[in-house]
């Protein structure tokens, strides 16, 4: 056997990351055939019909023209205070909760899922979330010993499947006593699923029926990582509302990102904000996340939390950069339409697309299909249950072609 | 009894960063009493005489003339690669080990000590400090339970205590079979002190001793966040060739800081650069290192890793960087010099003091002698054992008169 330093849970296969590596092959099928003939689906940002990443100007020329000591300071291990006032203005808009909210900065939405599932779950406990995932909560879960159970994100009909998440959400709790369910809306990665405000009523009447045990300590993480890019106006935020006098046993935690919204990926920051009834459970969640702030990363990236204030503070910035977001916004949605077309045409079947960045196609053997459509310099990623197609990533012309190759290939290999 | 709802480890005291709350008070102060009449010597980061933070214009000029998007889009997870291959010849300068290294970026230095205590000890186990330590070090251990055990870094000669340090080593290696020993030097944050080449050697041949049993793991993180600030020219790098040729159950993990070198302290990069004389011990470094990186913030901040390359590929700005950090390690040593010369004068006792940001004077109550020199309009902060001057911090002219001010109140309260 292998001789290991590193300790038994912290042993993890050489697994380098896919999205990478088929991005990388996406470009050099670029460099051979043209940008025009290669569809490149590979990577979660929004670019242009040119193929350039979207960098928001009114973002960039914050950055650019603060002083230097704004960027270089350290920031507060929290977050700067005014960035932890701004933050659940941001991410609530209208539809702030009536309850005890605390903000705590983390880098991107992963530090607070991270923190969400590290610090709410014991060693061995399952977290739930739907069987069309963002991969890294698993990462999550595995790197601190916890397991992932999902549940079918939708039934027959191609809506929520309430049933499934029922019936995960009360075996596991009702063996763990406690549960985090991390629901990914609206905009999910990879469906571009939302869930409806009904379902969100569905989803909160579940909890507080569970909530009737006062043993029971329910933690609903909502990770609203894309929710500037979902839905008109503020009409996707609606839910954001219901969190109000819920039961002091039902915690939510958005995990909100600044990465799409603000256009600042590589920027690495986001918050972990708290919704409770409870000002103890309030505040308990605040010093929770601050220990586990300075035990992983310290302090987070002042300079896109100054971003932010400055933007907020300033009504006529604000307009600029509220304009700036609802014009990619848009192009999205054209985007997006396209591809709904084109593969309603092509008899090509996907999960109900609403928002976002991604659109699903469910297939038996995703791997299989993405090294096929390779070969046509259709560049795709593959999941477990399917492939994801990133509509960020692909002008609406190609979008609108795209589905008739994928539908050829899927005919061809099944 | 309180009702939680985070689970039992992640219940933490409501305790705010104590180093912030003095400096608040410090500012407090500043603005009643005169910046002249005050002396700040809270914050860990670099000052001019003004009272301004020292940001190097090579690197403020870098990041505003960078292209958005190389800002804006994501960064790999383990790290740019340029950055990766360019970190270790910064780290290492002309020092660099015979040896299979591989590197993973991080945020500042904290994430790779994160990484270091995390993913080399078994839960339970504990960690091998030195008494004057920096606190962060108990925040990793606890937040993922595990323990702390300090040697004395002194000997009534004031010199590395050798014989504490092989007791504690020997004593925790016989126990857990495995150890992480983290060695913040040179340029120790709180104390100043820099292990000597030979004093390397002396820890250097323990470790050999004990890597005799080879069911021995020694891992030896070397903090050196200050390298820059440390010695004339590069002999303060010179300890990095001694770990060429190890036995392979012995790991160096250098704890790599853009903070201060690059005055980046916000923008939170850094990387852990292992050192091992095993390939495959290095792979499972950098691969047990990617995972908690995917699992914990996901990827660095892309514009900190464009910023060093982009230095480092150009020689005039390499010469321009360095003249630059040289000037400002030149201010330091002045201030040291005056402080070190002052506290002779007053009589004061002070820890050896060789390189870095700080200087430590011991203490018996320090928070009883750090709230009575708040009196004074002196701001210091209190550690277990004596007080911390920030030198960084505090102009030469203050630096000269502080000390008498701490000696006439150590004088009156102990």
């Amino acid at each position: 056997m292998a001789f290991n330093m590193v300790a038994g849970h912290a042993k993890w296969p050489k697994v380098n990351d896919a999205i990478f590596g088929l991005a990388a092959k996406a470009k050099e099928a670029i460099d051979k055939y043209g940008k025009e003939n290669v569809i490149d689906s590979t990577l979660g940002a929004l670019v242009d019909d040119k193929g350039d990443l979207i960098c928001l100007n009114t973002v960039y020329q914050e950055l650019k023209s603060m002083p230097d000591a704004a960027i270089a300071a350290y920031a507060q291990v929290a977050g700067q205070p005014d960035f932890l006032e701004t933050v659940p203005n941001i991410c609530f808009g209208k539809y702030r909760p009536d309850a005890h909210i605390r903000a705590v900065a983390t880098p991107g939405g992963t530090g607070s899922v991270r923190h969400s599932i590290y610090n709410y779950t014991e060693p061995g406990d399952s977290i739930l979330i739907s069987d069309w995932f963002w991969s890294p909560y698993i990462t999550i879960s595995e790197e601190y010993g916890r397991k992932a159970t999902t549940f079918e994100l939708f039934n027959s009909k191609n809506e929520f499947n309430m049933e499934s998440f029922k019936e995960k959400f009360e075996e596991l709790l009702n063996k763990q006593k406690r549960l985090v369910t991390i629901l990914n809306t609206p905009a999910n990665n990879p469906t571009g699923y939302s869930l409806s405000d009904e379902e969100w009523d569905e989803v909160l009447n579940l909890a507080k029926e569970n909530a009737k045990d006062p043993e029971n300590r329910i933690i609903i993480v909502v990770d609203c990582a894309y929710i500037d890019y979902a839905g008109i106006g503020d009409e996707r935020r609606k839910f954001f509302a219901k969190f109000s006098g819920l039961p002091k046993n039902i915690l939510i935690i958005a995990a909100f990102s600044m990465s799409k919204g603000y256009t600042m990926y590589g920027m690495r920051s986001g918050a972990a904000i708290c919704i409770s009834s409870d000002e103890e459970i309030a505040e308990e969640f605040y010093y929770s996340c601050l220990h586990s702030n300075r035990a992983n990363w310290s302090n987070g990236t002042r300079a896109a939390m100054e971003i932010m204030t400055r933007i907020a503070k300033d009504p006529e910035k604000t307009k600029a950069y509220e304009a700036e977001v609802k014009e990619a916004k848009m192009m999205l949605r054209k985007r997006a339409d396209a591809f709904v077309k084109g593969a309603k045409e092509a008899g090509l079947e996907i999960l109900p697309y609403r928002d976002g960045f991604f659109v699903s196609i469910p297939c038996k053997d995703a791997k299989k299909a993405s090294d096929e459509l390779i070969k046509e310099n259709l560049f795709v990623v593959a999941l477990k249950k399917g492939l994801r197609f990133a509509v960020c990533a692909v002008s609406e012309e190609k979008c609108k072609t795209a589905p008739a190759i994928i539908k050829k290939v899927l005919d061809r290999i099944e």
